[in-house]
């Protein structure tokens, strides 16, 4: 047996004990999908763009199934199963994979969910992709159907993802390290190597919210797809957007408040929900499912405007680029 | 509206014109794969591991989509979708996209394949993953049911594709060029850059075949798994073994045969077909499917042994490393 085949067999095929996979005994996964609508999605991470050489392959493992999960929770489909492709440079392979599968393996279990198959190579950089399948139940969010007169939402605190990465990889930004709390600092750090989709809510939102994303590029970025995609506008509070208390003292370290902005509503990586919901919509939600928390940051437009309220309520103008590869 | 987001509407939307996709405006597509059973595999190429940087994006872009079919082949199901995976550095990356999008529009045109969505992303070095999917009517051909008494046959010439790399890549075989006509050096490399899966072939294969699998990491290295999967051993008679003229003058260039053996036998990418059959079933599926031309290339023995005999009918002991990555 070729070391290849050895690293599956030792690695992969205890995460494959499905009878889709065959246990990664032929050349494909069969899969019954019965008569479900499937969600199919794929995500990839790739060193020295989203990640570095040294971060923790459980981790970076946990992370690329996390982001993959997003997707569907952006979708509001139930997770069902997966397949993998990873390069990784020979040296320590065995190690490495170890590792990796590990993260791999925490994270199925986290979230009931299958290895199909995949593909195994070598390379110089560390590569990594998903392709993730979701069930869907009773229906699906899109992006392009946000109504006139809807209030907007997002699932979570924004910003901690940005300044999680910034505080150890830009010296621009590495004072903050020493000016929070070791336990803060652990907290923005988590938030960016392990997001937490809204997988429940964004299920239970279904019938409730008419429009629906992941912000992955950034809030701004994501709202404004949804704004294009249904030809409509919107106004955002300041004020309104939920940030975490470390956030909060981070924001009195910014003499620059507008830069502040700027980073914590373009970065991404947020994997928080934003969607629309009318009132009306809200008030039906809130008496079946008054469990969740979701915070109101803006309402839908009916013209192309996007505008950015201040605490004061006068406008301001951001550099919006949004997260873009190119 | 930022650049990534221009090349995936000017590139990939064209692409994309089919309802699963929803015009690859939401996080996911939406497949509706009624009753059907699914096969889903993936398969990347990496620069500098499978090919490189100067490579035509065309023609990675058309061997990409084939060598994911291939899988399909290997299982006898017929191609249905995909989604993809690229990374590319920053540089020129429209014009290189240009290029790639119009060879994968070559490809989905030829075997019928519509794109579900993706995920594009900046890299240092080219990254690509197809994740396909195919549909299953009558069955599946699997690798661990192999019968004690079949015939072993391939689907075509072996050998072309390593030759066509090595003339063009490794110096110790440069001089092959040399000695062969342009037309010649042009199938071969042809074979490497552009192989034809034998999707129909397999298909009409299911229920006469007893296992089979496609030739990806080498003729013995995938017979190799049949084997292995299915408890059984196997004869193979290098004389029966289809080469193509080009490979037959190049094998008179070889003082070495067994060294010629080797790389014809280890190499892969011919994504050729190999598989078992009774003496029965070829019968019977001769008469029916005579249209089909395929090569008995050994028999499947009882007991665990791999024998390769010469044309003189000695056993001859090559040395099957297989590729592997690691």
């Amino acid at each position: 047996m070729n070391k290849e085949q050895f690293l599956i067999d030792k690695y992969f095929s205890q995460l494959s004990l499905n009878k889709e996979s065959m246990n990664l005994k032929n050349d494909a996964a069969q899969v019954d999908f019965g008569k479900k609508k499937i969600v199919i999605s794929t995500d990839m991470m790739i060193e020295n763009i989203h990640f570095f050489k040294n971060d923790s392959p459980e981790i970076l493992a946990r992370k690329l199934i996390r982001i993959n999960i997003s997707d569907l929770a952006a979708m509001g489909a139930k997770p069902y199963g997966y397949t993998l492709n990873l390069a990784i440079p020979r040296k320590n392979a065995s190690q490495w994979i170890a590792k990796f599968s590990s993260g791999l393996k925490t994270e199925q279990k986290n979230y009931g969910i299958k290895l199909f198959g995949g593909d195994l190579s070598k390379s110089e950089k560390i590569f990594m992709s998903i392709t993730i399948f979701g069930e869907v139940s009773k229906g699906i969010h899109l992006m392009n159907s946000a109504k006139k007169r809807s209030d907007i939402y997002v699932s979570g605190n924004i910003g901690d993802s940005v300044f999680g990465y910034l505080c150890e990889n830009d010296k621009k930004y590495s004072f903050i390290k020493k000016k929070i709390s070791v336990s803060s600092l652990k907290k923005i750090k988590q938030k960016y190597f392990l997001p937490d989709p809204k997988l429940k809510l964004s299920q239970s939102l279904i019938g409730y919210a008419d429009s629906c994303t992941d912000i992955s590029d950034g809030l701004i970025s994501d709202l404004t797809k949804i704004l294009n995609f249904s030809n409509l506008g919107a106004d955002i509070y300041l004020s309104e957007i939920p940030i975490s208390k470390t956030l909060q003292s981070i924001y009195n370290l910014f003499f620059d408040k507008k830069k502040f902005w700027e980073l914590v509503l373009n970065w991404g990586e947020d994997y928080e929900l934003i969607f629309s919901m009318s009132s009306q919509k809200k008030k039906q939600f809130d008496k079946k499912k008054s469990n969740y928390k979701i915070f109101k940051v803006g309402n839908i437009r009916n013209d192309r405007q996007l505008n950015i309220y201040q605490k004061d309520l006068t406008k301001i103008k951001l550099n919006f680029t949004g997260f873009s590869h190119f």
